[in-house]
């Protein structure tokens, strides 16, 4: 993980005693996340993962993010919990950041998506797309499209060091993405990073969907294009279009895309590559010394939005419009 | 941790059918350890930790690690047993690695470590040590007495880089310790890295031991001397005599010490401080490039090693003879 917070035993045990979970028995750092540390609790209660949020993430934020995980819960989707304190208060203080306990899903990330894993995501971000749907607080995307031409011009001076051409290519989609990105999609609560590490399956049913902390605001659509590039290519960047035709099949099967929608999936999947290349290029550029993570290498975004600058027709996705 | 092997959900399907252990509910990847990669592994026949081992590890030196835990465990000794797959056998292999399945054991080691603790862990060490006294497989302590100047010999010239007048100090405590080193006191199997996030406590009773991989025949005496380093000072370098005491007494009230060994402790918490400052100098002096774990500083065990280059008598540890 980018960022570790110690918990010492004693300040653990205060902070517990504001719950009624029974007593720790166990408490290990999990090496996955990373915006937040996290624990894998156990207690004479049960399990459950103890969040430390680190400066990434903007306390103001809190209250959107713990308030979605409890509405969506709620209405029947699997996902962490807030526990509330005895006071009934979730976000309490711990090492001196804000931190919650939050309930504990079982199942395991797959380490490669088979198809079967995409048809139940896509039923999955449908039915997270419904049940959000009324949640009342909003939160703006903060690394949507109108973010990524600033983003950019803070990388864009170096951007070439990385691939030669870069800067040209990314002014140029840029452009492209601004003359043609659909402003009038439906739009709700989207999770705007269901990764496979987000996503826990067993017995190969999806079981459960996890950290909400790029959630917010943005088009419907915009979501389903995030997951196109994060399940259905390859790892020789091949794109599966059995899978994009599982997943986007599976997905309108609970919540139905509209014609608009479905055209405009080929630039907002070109779009959400830039974003995802945006962000990669951002940290590539700025590793610091002594890292503790290793970047992303930008450049599979790349050959990603690159794939979908090809797509004329959403029956290239596998897709019946 | 500074290595972290993934393991695919299929291949850890695999795996598991080799055990009799129930079916997989979550495996999430352990942020301690820096010798292997531990999963946190829940099945529906209860809690494991999933060890594979990484190249820092002789696999000849496997049937050691896993015989002590299991003739240790048979002996009463709080710690992780080997789980024997269907077939008897305890190693296996996951993600091209050797790989076991061990026994979870509750408790948190403790951030800051309090008299009680101490007192606890003297015990457990002894116990530890009358355990392990009919072993039958040997192991060689590869960082003992005898590999400290080879091992300094690959970061002298680099040493004065860290601090100045470190070559000079090192050469110094070695021709002191050559001069003095006992040869006669009792030996048998230590754990010599009994730090305390290898110690678990529960309501500030000790709950068990981990992570034997640094374990060998040694000294007994000099086992005691790497816990009075690793538990008896405090973050500011003080020395605190009351937990050394606390941890002594209690370790002399199940095994006693002999005049020979109380007399040779001085030496000995000398040779072990410079022990580990020899392999942190090693580290600090060889980060990686995108290393993943920030090494720890080596000038720490310089000022235990001085601390204990002017003790005389035992008696300045809290001890009588």
């Amino acid at each position: 993980m980018a960022v570790y917070t110690e918990v010492a035993d004693e300040d653990l045990g205060r902070f517990l005693a504001r719950y009624d979970i029974g007593r720790v028995q166990s408490c290990k750092g999990i090496a996955e996340g990373v915006e937040n540390t996290n624990y894998l609790l156990q207690t004479t209660g049960g399990r459950f993962i103890l969040t430390l949020y680190e400066k990434r993430v903007d306390r103001a934020d809190l209250p959107f993010f713990l308030g979605l995980m409890q509405h969506l819960a709620a209405r029947g989707v699997n996902c962490p919990t807030p526990v509330l304190a005895k006071d009934g208060v979730a976000l309490g203080e711990l090492a001196g950041r804000p931190a919650v306990i939050v309930t504990f899903l079982e199942g395991m990330w797959p380490r490669r998506p088979a198809v079967s894993h995409c048809a139940e995501l896509g039923a999955a971000l449908a039915g997270l797309h419904l049940a959000g749907a009324d949640f009342s607080i909003p939160r703006r995307n903060a690394l949507g499209h109108a973010a990524w031409a600033p983003l950019f011009a803070q990388s864009r001076d170096r951007a070439d060091t990385v691939q030669d051409g870069l800067a040209a290519e990314v002014d140029e989609t840029l452009a492209v993405l601004d003359a043609s990105w659909p402003g009038d999609l439906p739009a709700g609560v989207i999770h705007a990073d269901l990764f496979p590490d987000n996503a826990f399956f067993l017995d190969d049913r999806l079981s459960g969907i996890i950290d909400f902390y790029f959630a917010c605001n943005d088009l419907y659509a915009y979501d389903v294009s995030v997951c196109l590039n994060a399940w259905c290519f390859e790892q020789d960047g091949a794109f599966n279009v059995t899978k994009a035709r599982a997943l986007i099949g599976a997905y309108r099967r609970v919540r139905p895309l509209s014609a608009g929608e479905l055209a405009a999936l080929p630039v907002l999947a070109r779009g959400s590559a830039l974003r995802f290349l945006l962000t990669r290029l951002h940290d590539w550029l700025r590793v610091p010394p002594g890292a503790l993570v290793v970047p992303k290498n930008p450049l599979e975004y790349l050959r990603k939005m690159r794939f979908h600058a090809g797509i004329a027709d959403v029956r290239d996705y596998g897709v019946e419009p």
